[in-house]
């Protein structure tokens, strides 16, 4: 029996689950390896406040306990809401995107700078840096400039403007490599490495590349 | 064309590099990318001095050099040897397994322990993870007691006593994953796992885990 | 009119709720300043496991939200849920028991250490160190043996008797000042600090003294 | 018989400790808890100089032996001079006042500014901080332009100036609350926290508050 | 005009300072370079308390006024009294051992331990090594068992016996390299280091050191 | 017999050698003590790529042992290549000049900056800083602009111009000493400290102080 990577996305916007999709489709052609991606249809529209992220985290434990057949959980969304509890409730690996998006960019670069979707959610990102251990390692975190939401920071001429402005910043600050600090700005990704000449870490893909490798060498 | 993940064995050991293509073989199915697994044969039958390592830098430089189709390369050896020269000389990303395997223990856990094949290696060891940032995520280094060589640390039960009484004494220093602290190590991983109750990391599988969902993503 | 300090217990147990009024009487003698101490009835009777905390937030979030003529809000839970919800739903101070504690710690010496309830809230306690960035001024954190609750660890022979080891322990670590790491145990807090001729600080004097602090000097 | 919380002003200026009084005004109406603030008249009009300092921490030692009826001691001078040795020679509490501010603020918010009253007191406040362990919290440290005294410092519509124009910029480099850094600002403290919408620390209140919460559980 | 480097015992016993002429001895052979021992005969027997270190810090601080002619200063005592006001009084270098005795051990070891006079002593000294920003590199610090004075440290079985001790601790403990912390022992350095196969530092040796290259390479 | 202190040049410029014969020149009158600067032939004109590194790696690691009667060796080129190498060879003292330079400049300030010859070398640089442990005291590192070869650094005033602009701006950074990051730039030493009026650090000369006075305090 396939036991899925099961990934979150803690907002309702099939728009964003859509996305994920498209961004973990290499993933998906290993006859033993399902990915599956989730919408929690009672989320907010976007992940937000922190009100949306404590929510957030309730959802996901739901997700975990309605899916014993998982193999793996990836929590979809940069704030990480519910990994802690996740990690509480099962004994598969549990992955949140902001520490593997930091984690996998450290693998290839001496540091890392970061795009957020918005100024607000910066301080946070950094108390998880720091809970982590690796804030030392962050050239910086730079926001899109302007009213980005996270469905449309992966697509259109805007966003892309603002994240070439933002990585610009981000390696005169002396970024090794760039972190997409949200769940949905994949669809960038390769243009912006093209424009930067940094690497451009999508944090799902690296999360799901970090699940699928522990699952794909237990398989018998 | 195939532009393959050219995984490098720095020793002269064919056992060696056999086992990691045992221990990659879950990577091996998709038909975009390919791994291979190099011996140099020139290198020594270990890579345990710092002569060695020194020697060994240079080596995997020309390797570097002689295979410009790679789509990225991973040095399979826990010391790294030449991976600052192997980033100098291609664009394509090159990964250490030390610092792979670091980063991923702590995508799945808040700290993490390391069992070294020799007690020789381990401020070697210890000078890496100060340069990658990490070290204050290290519960502790241990190394297998007796004398047992990197071709024989991952197989028979001799190796495998040894491993799960380091990775005993590591669980009890406070480590949440155990990184296998050399190439060879893989055939014990999911054993000593089942037998700690902890997630053990393979180095070499998460390097190549990182540069397969680094490829896998970037394909048409 | 009075804008009172509103110390959240997040459990939902009385007696937890009246040791904090014991722990905090001498603080409410001041004609300008009321302490109001609340039990979440809807919570748990323990806050123990990730789930219980995560809960706790949202409920903590209901509680800033339900008084608007607070002048402050102090989480009297050692893993402090809620604490990033409630800064952001109001704009008076909100402060977080370990966080306080730790830092009082600090004002009084070189080092501390902690005694937790259990084994288990350690790591978090640990994670929550790391993000307030005085981890490195940690002696050591040791757990209270046997299975005393969060009611009990406060009161009789048997939870002093645990509370002394622990401390014994941790002043042999270098710890020069000790936390209690929950907020029920105060009631042994002099009696242990002459038992060990060091500091003890109890987590929930400490926030409402700095939360104290910062309102009588605004009176007019 | 009242134990009074020691309030020490190692400078010659009557006008700074008068200035204590009013700013510690609001903890002075408990029965059970005095608070005294000396001026060491032998002392210097300002302790601006590094040899103002190294004689203000023998004065601060006569003082501490003096009050053998002290329940605790405050150093009311941002570079706390006398530090080590009071606490050598008394067994009550001993808080120095960059401590105390430095702490509080981080109970209050994720990192903190520090406005100095001259550039040369910069250095001297850094190697304080790294000293205490939480100068990677630190946000930055401005000094007020032009030459103003601490006397001068919390009165007056020239410091209002400066205070602010200090908080702006520290507000900028990121900090998420502003330590006043010197004994003698804090009759800005409100104004210059409604301009900033910042919260604002004094050290000498914040200091008085820490003593002033340990001794007042300590009450029959 | 030779302008000597001037090496201030702050403690009254003169058969200290001879230990140190005699620690210096191969420094003292150049034609331009005089190498001057002070003692401070208004000094302590010993500098031991902290009021010691506070006097001597003025004490200090009149000999660096009294000797214009100085090239530069070695503070001959571990914890480094008056260091920061010498440099606040002269524009000649000033050098105190506890500083350059940990730097010059990483110098030549990837960490160090201390062997301390008495335990009293270590948490000054780590307060130094945090201002100084090394302490993640000290594996640790041990204070010489028995009473031991700073006289007699550096002579006799007794007081070697004690280092060896000390020293064979600091070893297990992961150090690369041996800090005197010290003044006196320097007379038992080279067998210490003969027993412990270890590079062993005197800590004003390690100073003048510094400060005779610095002189040395400036004359005409 | 004497054992040379053995200074190593690792590129082929016997300019850039004899440049540090005299910059050495004042070590150079001990009856007991000799310093031989060696040029090694077959190295490049210049080490600046990564190759040029582990080349001279390996070329150091001749030198050592083509030299058992050393008494110490330095690596008289700011990268260090070969220490690890060195220090496996032999059992006397193996300096590295950029970990020298670090570290004489702590001893004399509270931070420090670094001139680099050329921009690619920073990231370089500072990854042996965070194994050293010191990255935290750096207050920045800034290249040269122009195109100076490392021959040219240390004469003329197109250098010294680019040498004063650099300063000036790790100044403005803060830095309270200046390390010259380059082993030919001592020749500007005394005129850059005058024009700065700071402390500035030629590296092999600090290294070469630290081995002088190890050696000369073991002379009988």
């Amino acid at each position: 029996m396939k036991r899925p990577i099961v990934v979150i996305n803690p907002n309702s916007s099939e728009t964003v689950t859509e996305g994920l999709r498209e961004a973990l489709a290499g993933f998906m052609h290993h006859p033993g390896i399902a990915i599956e991606c989730l919408t929690i249809a009672e989320g907010p529209p976007g992940v937000i406040t922190q009100r949306h992220l404590d929510e957030a985290a309730l959802n996901v434990g739901k997700v975990v306990e309605a899916r014993p057949d998982a193999g793996a959980f990836v929590i979809a969304c940069y704030s990480q809401p519910g990994l802690d509890l996740a990690r509480s409730l099962t004994k598969v690996p549990v992955y949140g995107i902001q520490d593997a998006g930091a984690l996998t960019a450290l693998a290839a670069a001496d540091s890392f700078g970061v795009i957020a979707v918005s100024p607000a959610s910066i301080p946070r990102h950094l108390r998880t840096l720091r809970r982590l251990g690796v804030e030392q390692r962050l050239a910086g975190e730079v926001a899109l400039s302007g009213n980005i939401s996270v469905a449309d920071s992966g697509h259109g001429e805007e966003s892309f403007a603002g994240l070439l402005e933002a990585g610009e910043e981000l390696k005169r600050m002396g970024a090794g490599a760039i972190v997409l600090g949200c769940a949905g700005m994949s669809g960038h990704r390769q243009r912006l490495e093209a424009a930067l000449s940094l690497p451009v870490i999508d944090p799902t893909q690296a999360a799901v590349a970090v699940a699928f490798g522990d699952m794909v060498t237990r398989l018998p």
